[in-house]
């Protein structure tokens, strides 16, 4: 039998959802899509394959799930306006597209990117969505600690405690701190993460930045190889998963 | 007896409540401050007069109340602190300082702010807070419209029935339609409103946008002073008032 694969291009707020999966008596991201993606395709068993898990109250920007039918269909705008109005607010599908039955949401994704908000004054339009800090931070020594988490490396310090993992390596190719008009933006681009990582990547960043500790912290922490080693781990409502590459899909 | 007035500047996400003025049972923006004030200030009975009444799911970016103390105190950072502590989170204090007992909050106001926000694809991180239109609107034929606004002129066209408003009279100082990331915005200043005015007057431009009416249509519907002429009402998610402006006060 031969399915025909389709790959689903969404973006939710996480505030209201304990994650992205789903899970038998808590409101998730993927129940809510399943949900819509049967009634519209008229598929009363349809279960997708995200491009990966995100936790209670984290957001993405960009999210890629393939889903398979028994026989290729004509998916097309009125597709993705009816998923839409089917989906609560917080969730949004932007684009439906054939791949080929090989391509998968989670395996093929060569690389992702993550942003971290913090906003230094409270805001009542980025509730949920930053990590309200004060006081300021010092971002002049925050975006020295960065080179440090470039390349590949072991990075056990910033994976939760009891994460079955094979490897602890990553490749980090892209990390940056960016002022922005509420506070300050996190931007990394890894081939991989470990569970929980950039939360606490982040917590190490804001030691730094509150002066708690120098920049030379962060290749101090990653050496060490061990999680007490790193900072608290920062919020999930200032995460947002933004990017997702596939070797199919230009950037 | 002498009172001691002080202003004190915030913002709100009017989402979640029936709007600005205080209900005996439904959640208001004013009861919420209230109750944050009272129980910083150890004041049992503490009301406050704001800007403006904002309806249901309105925002502000910007909104000024008085209040009045027995006796002159020394409000400072801690206490806006205090008070944002006490407030829900789509609830925020700015500034408090204090005032001459003769200004007020609502009748001292010279000029308000609104502006009004148009989304063209469904945005998880807009619900609420703008409204949702598809397809483009053409920016050129309403700006085209937008010089009928200007000056001052009845604006019963625009005012909702049944209010009881001794003038007509409006002062629009300001009016503008922008491209934004997400869609468009429209911004407009004006010495006082009638109730409703903005949301009448957007709904109007959408039928220009739209291509329902040509743009002479914005000055035939001021010249009818008939609301049955005017378009209908914009939802008020996408309306925020943003500035208030008071002699006292530097832009």
């Amino acid at each position: 039998m031969t399915m025909s694969r389709y790959f689903l291009e969404l973006a939710y707020n996480g505030s209201a959802y304990r994650g992205w999966q789903r899970q038998p008596s808590a409101p998730s991201v993927q129940a809510e899509v399943e949900r819509a993606l049967r009634f519209v395709l008229h598929v009363p068993e349809l279960f997708v394959v995200g491009c990966g898990r995100t936790d209670t109250g984290v957001h993405a920007t960009q999210y890629f799930l393939h889903f398979d039918l028994p026989e290729a269909r004509d998916l097309d705008e009125r597709f993705v306006h009816g998923v839409n109005s089917l989906l609560p607010e917080d969730i949004a599908v932007y684009r439906v597209f054939p791949v080929t039955d090989d391509a998968h949401a989670r395996f093929s994704a060569t690389e992702r990117g993550y942003v971290y908000l913090i906003n230094e004054r409270k805001d009542p339009f980025l509730a949920g969505r930053s990590y309200q800090l004060q006081p300021a931070l010092d971002l002049e020594a925050m975006t020295a600690a960065v080179p440090a988490l470039l390349g590949k490396q072991d990075f056990s310090s910033f994976c939760l405690a009891g994460s079955d993992t094979k490897t602890m390596l990553c490749d980090v190719r892209r990390a940056e701190w960016e002022r922005t008009e509420a506070g300050y933006r996190f931007t990394i681009r890894a081939d991989r993460y470990l569970r929980n990582m950039v939360r606490a990547i982040v917590g190490t960043f804001v030691r730094i930045g509150k002066g708690q500790h120098p920049p030379t912290h962060m290749a101090d922490v990653i050496a060490a190889r061990d999680r007490a080693a790193a900072g608290k781990s920062a919020p999930a409502r200032g995460l947002y998963l933004e990017h997702v590459s596939y070797p199919f899909l230009p950037e």
